[in-house]
């Protein structure tokens, strides 16, 4: 579950008092979400979320990722936006923990994808790298390239081979090849970095926003697609759909057309978005505290995904027509 | 987390299709509660609780908890209210299991105990007992004295003296005591059987009513009194706190007098609850499955709580003047 902070009812009356939100009606904890403690409260005005944010974010970023979802929905990209108290306190204090209210956004992640959702999460994506354009905070990508080593480093080599044989050698190349082809320069800007299913939601087909700025950086636009194309393109079985990986691209270039310098990088970031996810889940899976009350997420899957990538020749694997 | 079955998208709207429940506009899984999977549905017309009943809830029983919620809902008691289709089914089918809708209950369970929760459990606690009194289905206690010998039958001696040197012995011994000396005739009726402090809400220290109705049965009625002076009236060191037993003892008494009988039988009957719940805990405690996702409740909390009844003497034990 995904509440890893207990709120009693008299801390969190006092917390909403500081809100002109109406009456409190009732607080629950959401059972989605791995970071961080979400809670569903309705006061008579409407449902909130409320977000205790754990260990796993950095207390210092919190104005990067607050402030980004309210500079993008002041865009005009819908989103969940926080909800100052009478004093214009979006950050706060709740239970021990930094934690803030923002608006309900309405919707459901869809479970099945499908080449509409595929379409709809393009354009959303190109809006969204549009809206943040001119955001005037900057955060380092801190799952990037350059990351990627030292988090490896702290795997164990025999129990990632207990997981997969040869799977620690795979990397370890990966890695090296990745370092020696990272592209140098490509168009940058902020980015959502973890946009899977889950963060995007949906009402009738029709895409309602995204949520789950906590891992939103300064980095390449396209890595968020190359993000995409793992987290959307591919059936369960581990093979790519390029009637999808076609119409998020497609879709995506509707609105804004991408360079001939990122269309070449699609593969090698894809690569590399694979190998990011390979890596967080293994190091996840084998340091699973057995108390954790989270599923784990198999990292084979992006095993499997990743060796799709390392096959690909050029964009028009994807399903693009170069 | 308590939710044990993914409702797709799909799946959702095809069957919220059936019910004038207004426009879907979300879907959240609860993170409360055990024995089921609970998500919290968000319509324009409102929150609604829609439950899913896993497999420790038998199905034939599901009439009997439905019906009864309905019953008291019509008799002015609150509580979360099933919803039924256009064609009138209450009890219908999603993702593989049975399924419901009900009212979105407002208010909150109370974190801190105290004496005014106490007063207001009492009141509401007769409030409902005499709202279920000419409820028309039966079902009886599946947790009673002869199904805790059975239970205990099922847990592993050695396993139980791990978690405490000696428990297995305590038990036996309790178990004979409680035999010998149970009850034989107490006024009856229709009980909730689970009144723990997460199944009753308040808004500003207002009861608001009872959720969770999955334990109800035919039985004693003081033997919920029992349960709840167990369940409200200890605290978190194991000491039992007597205005808070008065204030539940006479607050139930304000509207239903208790018989010479039950105020003569409240201690045994408190042992025997606290030993149903020293004996589910303990079988949940051994029997966790690694994998589970609920956090595990002390049953060696329910010892200390059984070792103050064995010591109470009468009714004046628990706060009340005779």
């Amino acid at each position: 579950m995904a509440v890893y902070t207990e709120v009693s009812d008299d801390e969190l009356r006092d917390f909403m008092a500081a809100y002109d939100l109406g009456h409190l009606l009732s607080c629950k904890g959401i059972a989605e979400g791995v970071e961080n403690s979400n809670f569903l409260i309705v006061t008579d005005y409407s449902p909130f979320i409320l977000t205790l944010y754990e260990k796993r974010v950095h207390e210092e970023d919190l104005p990067y990722f607050l402030g980004l979802m309210e500079h993008i929905a002041d865009k005009g990209f819908t989103c969940p936006t926080p909800v100052r108290t009478r004093e214009g306190e979006a950050l706060r204090r709740l239970a021990g923990r930094p934690a803030a209210i923002v608006t309900f956004l309405t919707g459901m992640w869809p479970r099945r994808i499908s080449q509409e959702h595929c379409t709809a999460l393009g354009q959303a994506l190109a809006r969204f790298h549009a809206a943040g354009a001119d955001f005037a905070m900057t955060r380092p990508n801190a799952l990037s390239i350059g990351d990627w080593g030292p988090l490896f480093a702290k795997i164990d080599e025999e129990e990632a081979d207990d997981v997969q044989h040869g799977l620690a050698a795979e990397i370890a190349a990966e890695l090296a090849f990745l370092k020696a082809n990272w592209p140098t320069d490509l168009p940058r800007g902020t980015i959502h970095a973890d946009l899977f299913p889950d963060n995007v939601f949906f009402e009738n087909n029709t895409l309602t926003g995204f949520i789950d700025f906590y891992f939103a950086c300064t980095d390449w636009l396209a890595y968020d697609i190359a993000i995409c194309l793992n987290a959307w393109c591919f059936e369960p079985d581990g093979s790519f759909v390029p009637v999808r990986g076609r119409a998020l691209l497609q879709a995506y270039q509707s609105v804004r057309k991408l360079t001939e310098a990122e269309l070449a990088a699609l593969p090698i970031l894809a690569r590399g978005a694979a190998l990011r996810f390979l890596l967080t889940r293994l190091y996840d899976w084998i340091n699973h505290p057995p108390g954790a009350m989270v599923r784990k997420k198999d990292p084979l899957e992006y095993r499997r995904k990743l060796s799709f990538h390392q096959r690909v020749k050029n964009a028009g694997d994807y399903g693009l027509s170069l």
